[in-house]
């Protein structure tokens, strides 16, 4: 790396903290172990599945007084699926405990992802390699990739190029997926006398891989900063310039945390949150109300602009959507080999053709669709001929479809404003941003703890980094066993042990802190403006974390004071 | 304001530095002269024009021993045009020189835009108000509008304004249009005995009003920057993920300034110039062929991703394109009061129309596009029946046109790659940050010595701090007569006075910098990853300017001491 920005060659020189607890030394360690532990639910089911593994008990790590001799280890990494900040820190850290226990240890970097393992592609890191990418975002060190590791052959694969390094452990970087994965190949080793451990760490933007031991994934910190500078940037472009509405799409898959804690650090004037519709059963002729509603009441007072803020995977939770788009993946998968739909001449002809197949609701639903909707509906669809709802321009069907209806409401007198808008996607502006310090601090602790959890001998944990809200000094370092969070789900029709999703809770403070501010924020302009990341400066700015993770800690305390009255 | 981001909180408090011929007071300031100037162009007309304020010496302040009493004033401020970073330090200055003059001046701020000293809507500041806006972006303080002030009845109505409220200088923070405006008003005012003095503030994050006195514009500081943090984050993702091309456009108007100081600040792949694509006669077809050669190379060399910045004008910048949108725009005022196109059931048949209308060369190039585009260009016209073609997403044009052509390469077996491109647009997101340190030092100067300027009785004159790139403390503030600045252009049909636009010179530093390096950007990966602005912190990262304004400067220098030899 010859070409460096200034502040990359500032942020290489940042020592990320640790908790106390692992500052001492990873040779300085003990572990204390909680009482066994059980699945979320269907235990039977999940403890059928992983013989070895299940019901292991939580652990602790604590500072030791007397050194324990570490012996020599080779450790393999891999990270896996969409990137999110931090991802480089988690290697520094795991690579900086493994070099602390013996000099001699070896960390290897699987290429491209988990098939990196099976195809036995790999680098083997140095000082030199490693301290080039220290507190940078992206995942460009041994970059990633998608590949689910779950078949008996690609365990033979991965178990075969362990061998030939000699590799008694493996850490997979990833999200709820690659860490149901992750589980999955602890067992097989256990169960095949491989003798090779298996660690996980969470990792994900869209926040959803979290529950009673995770407080939260990495990278959700850095990202939502990014999307919540953009999103203020826009609202004091929307202020000052007073005429238009920015809608504002973001990126988090099915779960809406990431719109809702940029929404907390910004107070827009409108959120939607999937969850709140998928439970209310919102049809999209009620959310297009709900928008216009805002829109109108806000023209009357004559503001004709504001921000919307949208998640990512809405549409796919408005419930007659689900249900036409189910009927189209069935149906997609029978025309994408009709002469008569590939040959149409048109793409209206097309249109036609899909409508007279899907059932009359669901046509009806489909036909309410603007054009350009229509069309990436048929057009963007998935290896499994599912409609990759990412790629739907969910806030230009909103954005058109509050401009029919406001058009119609202006013939009718029953609205005199003006409607232009303006439509963004962020996602990729901050997945690969330079972690914050939180997560460059958090990452580097859950890199470092791997190690740990590797060194205790244990296998299918995750690691584990709790008290987050406090000062990293403070920090409570551990393992959790990986089947704990798991239960059984639907996938491609066939029942799977899967870590659960974390969704945004209704009931939660973090929804219930939007809910009690919206209609404020709806009509009265109280926007946030958070401005860029800062990594160096007032600790007030540099060292805050999310909006939701400080409800939710507040929540456990004051829960837990409640038990103990 | 109750609500404020912990950032904001911060920078409320920041002192922004001046130059230190300011800094000691503006009581204690002397001018000197420079010799008389002349229009850059159509010097006797622009002569004839401004008969009263042409031809006026350039001015340099600095420190003075001797204090000079100032009599007592009231300034009106108004903001013109697009947001910038800065605006609201720029008033900041202005309302601090002022009080500090004596504290008995006020300072009213225009509300909306120019249109605030026609129909009399304004606020006065105080301490209170202004303090809540330090340091911050956006111009929500007094709001923002496009009114032109130009006609009689125009300059009659804010005579009376100013004289209601006993103003006897206005200054108008805005663009190259602004600021024509701004010498048209000066010299109305003298020419009607209104005694009332114009100070112009060269805003614009395009970058396009700069020349020999005016380094550069304020807010493309700040803009640039963050468009660079985006562009960073999403090339290190690209090269992370290795999956897509990331095709990102970039707000500024017809000059490429902003995509150009992006790319030298990130180093993507592709970087399009339209003023490149203009000189050189470049066609649709052949920028397309340029891009997809880098492509298909890339591909050859096992890399399916890349990013292509793309300037927001370009469009306009295509012979083809400009004929034929040319030929449209005429055509289009007369079909939207034809029912037959107005009523045409759909847009294919409104297609039809428009084909039949256009000249034939112009026909078959719009024949040519996609859909989508074909759309936009019938579609989003502004009060002037011309197509906005800001609006128009050359982004998905060149993908669509690339897809199309690579798909005719796989079947020749000349292209073996993977094209998934991911289509961006930045804009709002970069003109209300929080302004960069050298914008809220810049702004704050401009704003204060826009003052000294009024306090030596000058009008018609762009207030001009220069040497921007050594510290705050040797720049060097003055002011710049605006007709020194103008020449005639055609304007609506009819030759109008004009403050020249700078458009990007491909024999200048900047251009070559980019044309020097192209080559090796487009193969190999030299993604440079700014990050966030920094407000705190190391001064190699908080203080350094744009590649832009550092290449100028250089060139400026060594042309100076190629002079002197």
């Amino acid at each position: 790396m010859t070409n460096l920005s200034p502040l990359q060659i500032e942020r290489l020189k940042y020592q990320p903290k640790l908790p106390s607890s692992l500052a001492n030394g990873i040779n300085h360690l003990v572990s204390q172990e909680g009482s066994a532990t059980e699945a979320v639910a269907n235990k039977e089911e999940i403890k059928a599945l992983f013989k070895n593994t299940y019901g292991k008990p939580t652990v602790t790590f604590q500072t030791s007084t007397e050194s324990v001799a570490s012996k020599e280890r080779n450790v393999g990494v891999i990270l896996s699926g969409g990137q999110a900040p931090g991802g480089h820190n988690v290697i520094a850290g795991l690579y900086d405990a493994l070099k602390q226990a013996n000099p001699n240890n070896n960390l290897y970097g699987f290429l491209g992802g988990p098939s990196g393992i099976i195809d036995g592609k790999y680098v083997e890191f140095n000082d030199e390699f490693i301290n080039d990418y220290r507190n940078t975002g992206g995942f460009d060190i041994i970059g990633s990739g998608r590949t689910k590791l779950e078949t008996e052959d690609q365990f033979q694969k991965a178990l075969g190029v362990c061998k030939k390094l000699n590799i008694s452990a493996v850490v997979i970087i990833g999200g709820d997926d690659s860490n149901t994965n992750a589980a999955l190949l602890a067992e097989w080793f256990v169960a095949n006398g491989a003798d090779i451990q298996v660690i996980g760490c969470p990792k994900t933007i869209d926040g959803d891989l979290k529950n009673e031991q995770i407080e939260i994934s990495f990278g959700f910190d850095t990202a939502t900063k990014t999307y919540a500078e953009l999103i203020g940037n826009i609202e004091r472009d929307a202020n000052s310039a007073k005429k238009y509405w920015h809608f504002v799409k973001i990126m988090g898959r099915s779960a809406s945390h990431v719109a809702l804690e940029a929404a907390l650090q910004t107070q827009p004037n409108i959120t939607l949150i999937s969850e709140e519709v998928e439970q209310k059963k919102m049809s999209l002729a009620s959310i297009i109300d709900y928008m216009v509603d805002i829109i109108v009441k806000r023209a009357d007072m004559g503001k004709n602009f504001g921000i919307a803020v949208i998640p990512e995977g809405l549409i796919e939770f408005i419930p007659e959507m689900k249900s036409m788009i189910a009927n189209l993946n069935d149906i997609m998968a029978e025309l994408e080999s009709d002469p008569a739909f590939v040959n149409a001449p048109t793409i209206r002809e097309k249109f036609d053709i899909v409508e007279n197949r899907l059932s009359e609701e669901n046509a009806k639903v489909y036909n309410s669709l603007p054009a350009i909707i229509k069309g990436q509906l048929l057009a963007d669809r998935d290896p499994h001929g599912n409609v990759q709802v990412s790629k739907i321009e969910t806030e230009k069907l909103l954005i058109e479809m509050i401009s029919q209806k406001l058009e119609e409401m202006k013939l009718e007198g029953s609205y005199i404003g003006k409607f232009s808008a303006q439509a963004h996607f962020f996602g990729y502006e901050g997945r690969c941003a330079f972690p914050s310090n939180f997560d460059a601090d958090y990452c580097y602790s859950l890199g470092f703890n791997a190690f740990a959890l590797i060194n205790f001998g244990l296998t299918g944990y995750l690691s584990s980094v709790r008290n987050l809200t406090e000062p990293a000094n403070d920090w409570i370092a551990g393992g959790v066993p990986l089947t704990m969070m798991m239960n059984m789900e639907k996938r491609h029709g066939e029942m799977k042990p899967v870590i659960k999703k974390a969704l945004v809770e209704l009931d939660g403070p973090v929804f219930k802190k939007l809910e009690e501010n919206r209609e404020d924020w709806a009509l009265n302009d109280r926007y946030l403006f958070p401005g860029a990341i800062q990594y160096f400066g007032p600790s007030s700015v540099c060292d805050i974390t999310t909006v939701t993770l400080q409800l939710e800690s507040q929540e456990k305390l004051d829960k837990s004071r409640l038990a103990r009255v």
